[in-house]
């Protein structure tokens, strides 16, 4: 008996999982919520700033893993053989010369600059902008290989905005590295930034490292962007690696930390939709669209056949960013369950301000009104709005309300609603919502296959795919594509159980863990030929609506 | 000391108030909710149908009569000499020969088309396209003097769709009368439909009533809409007179209902924006804007001044319909406080859904919550909608939820909201809404402007101003234009109080009861001038937005 452990770090929490290497059963799973994060510390929403302290991670990481391993039959501990983890990106941090983040330092120890970036953290925007316009004057587009449009999500834009508005957090910073690359380097008790192994996926789909550019673009550019830039990138890195390979073994404080032994491999980190994509078991050609808060969709295609092909408006295109010898192509969704969040939300306000001001009830009444109503407004959103015609209703939504990723990222768009009339109710405008989400994802399909990539099927992942059988077939419909949902509900742990397996020499190649660790798909939702006809047409409209709007904003 | 009664139908309720005709002080006055309406019979909201029964307009006008006489010294009856009344409109019916709406027949008793069809029924959109698609191939525009283009909202439009569409009330149908010509009729025991005095008000504004025409359209015109309209026109009128002539004395029947003389003169009826205009002492060049559910902008200017001038795009322009010897304008928007109220009804569902399905507390304290939370909900959002920056929010609306009136009326428009993100709360959305309204008055101001009427000031009128200084002053800064809030709570029935004692003889002139019954203004609000400069950036991204939904919209 050999297992495996793969490690989730999500927006609000981590998700540990013990894994049988021979089959994929679960053994153990356990999830720990980053306290300060679910404090609200270093955030300003007004602001898009989200930031994550090192010490949530490092907590977090220890409690998740321990407690899987508590869950496990005695002994499960002395017979784990490898460790991978997949994170949010692009989550960067600055790091002194050991690879430690700033903020570990008391000096930076309350200061949001010297902390993790979050993937959702838009404070670079205009910084994105520079580094377009750029790279549309240099003699290389250096984004050419991110879809030709850099975002305020990605690394060289965080890392631009922070040293512009933080001298004190650049003059410390000795270099810059991705969450994901951070973990293993932690768990393997890495004490040189240099040494740090660094992931094929996050250079290449956020900080622009390719081989044609022998790694990533080169000083002379960074500095044309601004001069603060000279020099950062003879401290960052010029190798990459994918996760099949082991960053190292077990550190002796970690080991004592997790009662694992020293042997224990760890591979090296990626980003969480891609490892995902792997624990949903991707195959060419197919879509793997994690949909959670947003989405990130991933599609894969063998390297020879795509080669020296661009893929406009997309997020980005890297050779071995999911799985090794095939190209990963990412694109994605900036909010999905955000927006329907986002709506329970305004419906909440009545809730929790009138209730909130009331003398009828007291505190704890309220306090428990409040949680059970939290807890069923989405549903009882659901079984509304699946009586409503969305012809009739009339009401049309843009779900750029956290701006849009792909196609053609431009994070400075927003949401809309149309076609409101007096009769326009709740339910009516959370079915809006849900269908823009979906005619969103088809813009995403279509760009695809414009590009000359066919899509031979979806895999549905993530929170929204397994939660709401709505969602799912109104985009099966809006698709006009059957929708296969992965069976585990941990598809990005799964994955990184697979690529653990795989690091630590039980599998040859990912893919031979895929065939054996896979759970499978327990649900396809099949397209409604007459829903499809309806949305075929309220799509075109969203477009038409879309392109409107976008034109008007120019952008802001 | 004589005493004249100001009677207001509203669209939920009739008010009767009694007034001193020398000074216009108030010394009674009462409310009465049309039971039948308060119900919901008759309507269908999603259809857009709104009836009203004629035995809730009877009743409702006996007791508020009675009730308001009942507040007043004793041996008040004896002194009133006067009775004038407005109502809504266009809020025609189908009656017979002796002018007896059909539904006080057993046989059209529970008919919705044998009642009235209330000012805010849509359902004629299609008959009022015909309407103006046949008015445009006529030699003689007949819509000229309604701005241009006629509307689902008016008389032809609701008798042409009633009668195709009800071949019963179509053969019962002898005449069709306005509400504010039926009730005169009734108050004065008139027999004979041919001999209804019918309002100039009215007829001019909504019937298509031109002395250029030498009354309403020819039947040839009418015909070539629909055979069915063939020999309509000849059962309706010729005449028409406005609201300081007499439409005679009260009959035997309901000087005994009510207590008082068989001399009481009974004026012609009007529509209650253009008395409220009166009783919010309206003069040449000053925009008089009701305020409530939707808004009616009435301006008056010497009729000589405005001689063979025809305003675009405003909903009409009638000699002596609101002041005799002045032209009177009228424009409005379809909906004012009816979007702020659709916003409260939206946050109002998590109240009324998730607090209505718990557990947690019983039906009678789920009652007192609810009607608690209705009660705050508009005050709430306008506390925190005060607080927020509409540039920073970045939030913008469409305010067409009910179509849009005024200027170039086009009920199929929709409503929007536009610059949504993922921090867009409640209070921003309505303080959008509330801006959005206020755009939609500018557009108004500058319309009649463009048409080359100079508007010297504007006075505000209505619920929404006399409670939300909030949006009074979004107005005023919007318009960037002070605007005065008439003193009087009830100008609609004191404007009607003033036309009874011209009617009864009291005064000449209409002006001349306004100077000595006239309540004055209590409130200025002027605008602030940073604001100002804010809103005049704003107003220009609405001006584009709207062009281009109704642009994509193509009016559907």
């Amino acid at each position: 008996m050999q297992h495996v452990i793969g490690v989730d770090f999500g927006t609000d929490s981590v998700r540990a999982m013990v894994v049988d290497a021979a089959n994929g059963a679960s053994l153990g799973s356990a999830v720990s919520h980053y306290p300060r994060w679910k404090r609200g510390l270093y955030c300003d929403p007004d602001a898009n700033q989200f930031r994550q302290h090192p010490l949530d991670y490092i907590e977090c990481l220890e409690r998740s893993i321990s407690d899987a391993l508590a869950q496990c039959p005695a002994g499960t501990a002395a017979t784990v053989v490898g460790i991978a983890i997949d994170t949010t990106g692009s989550t960067p941090v600055a790091v002194d010369q050991s690879g430690t983040p700033l903020a570990m330092h008391p000096a930076f120890a309350e200061n949001p600059n010297a902390m993790f970036i979050l993937w959702k953290d838009h404070t670079g925007i205009q910084e994105a902008e520079e580094i377009n316009t750029h790279s549309r004057k240099a003699t290389v587009d250096y984004t050419k290989f991110a879809g030709g449009i850099y975002s305020s999500e990605w690394f060289w834009s965080k890392i631009l905005r922070t040293i512009r508005h933080d001298a004190d957090v650049r003059k410390a910073a000795y270099s810059w590295v991705e969450h994901c690359d951070w973990i293993p380097f932690l768990l393997t008790g890495g004490e040189d930034v240099s040494a740090m192994k660094r992931s094929r996926c996050a250079a290449g789909h956020k900080a622009l490292w390719h081989s044609d550019f022998s790694g990533l673009p080169p000083n002379d550019f960074l500095a044309s962007i601004d001069p603060l830039l000279d020099g950062v990138r003879d401290r960052l890195f010029q190798d990459t690696y994918t996760s099949d390979e082991q960053a190292g073994t077990l550190s002796a404080e970690w080991s004592e930390k997790l009662g694992l032994s020293q042997e224990v491999v760890v591979a090296v980190g990626a980003f969480d939709a891609h490892m995902g994509a792997v624990g949903g078991e991707i195959a060419p050609y197919y879509l793997s669209k994690v949909m959670g808060t947003s989405t990130c969709d991933v599609l894969v295609a063998p390297s020879a056949e795509l080669e020296g092909k661009l893929v406009r408006g997309i997020c980005g295109q890297v050779d071995g960013s999911v799985i090794p010898g095939m190209m990963g192509l990412e694109a994605g969704q900036s909010a999905f369950g955000d927006v329907y969040a986002w709506f329970a939300k305004l419906l909440d306000w009545s809730l929790a301000e009138l209730l909130g001001q009331s003398d009828l009830i007291d505190d704890d009444l309220k306090k428990q009104i409040l949680d059970e109503s939290r807890q069923k407004i989405i549903p009882l959103l659901t079984v509304q709005a699946a009586q409503v015609d969305p012809v009739e209703s009339g009401v049309m939504a843009l779900d750029w309300l956290n701006g849009r990723r792909t196609p053609d990222a431009n994070q400075a768009l927003k949401g809309a609603l149309f076609g409101l009339n007096l009769g326009s109710d709740a339910p009516k405008i959370f079915r809006a919502l849900v269908e823009s989400t979906c005619y969103g994802a088809r813009q995403i399909v279509e760009r695809f296959e414009e590009e000359g990539i066919p899509i031979k099927g979806i895999i549905g992942l993530g929170g929204v795919s397994k939660k709401s059988p709505f969602v799912m077939q109104i985009m099966a419909d809006v698709l006009n594509r059957p929708i296969k949902i992965a069976r585990s509900e941990q598809t990005c742990a799964l994955g990184a159980a697979m690529f653990a397996a795989t690091a630590a020499g039980i599998y040859l190649r990912v893919e031979d863990a895929m065939q054996s660790m896979g759970a499978g798909f327990d649900v396809i939702y099949e397209p409604q030929p007459d829903q499809a006809g309806i949305y075929e047409n309220l799509y075109q409209s969203y477009r038409r609506l879309g392109s409107l709007i976008e034109n008007e904003m120019h952008g802001d």
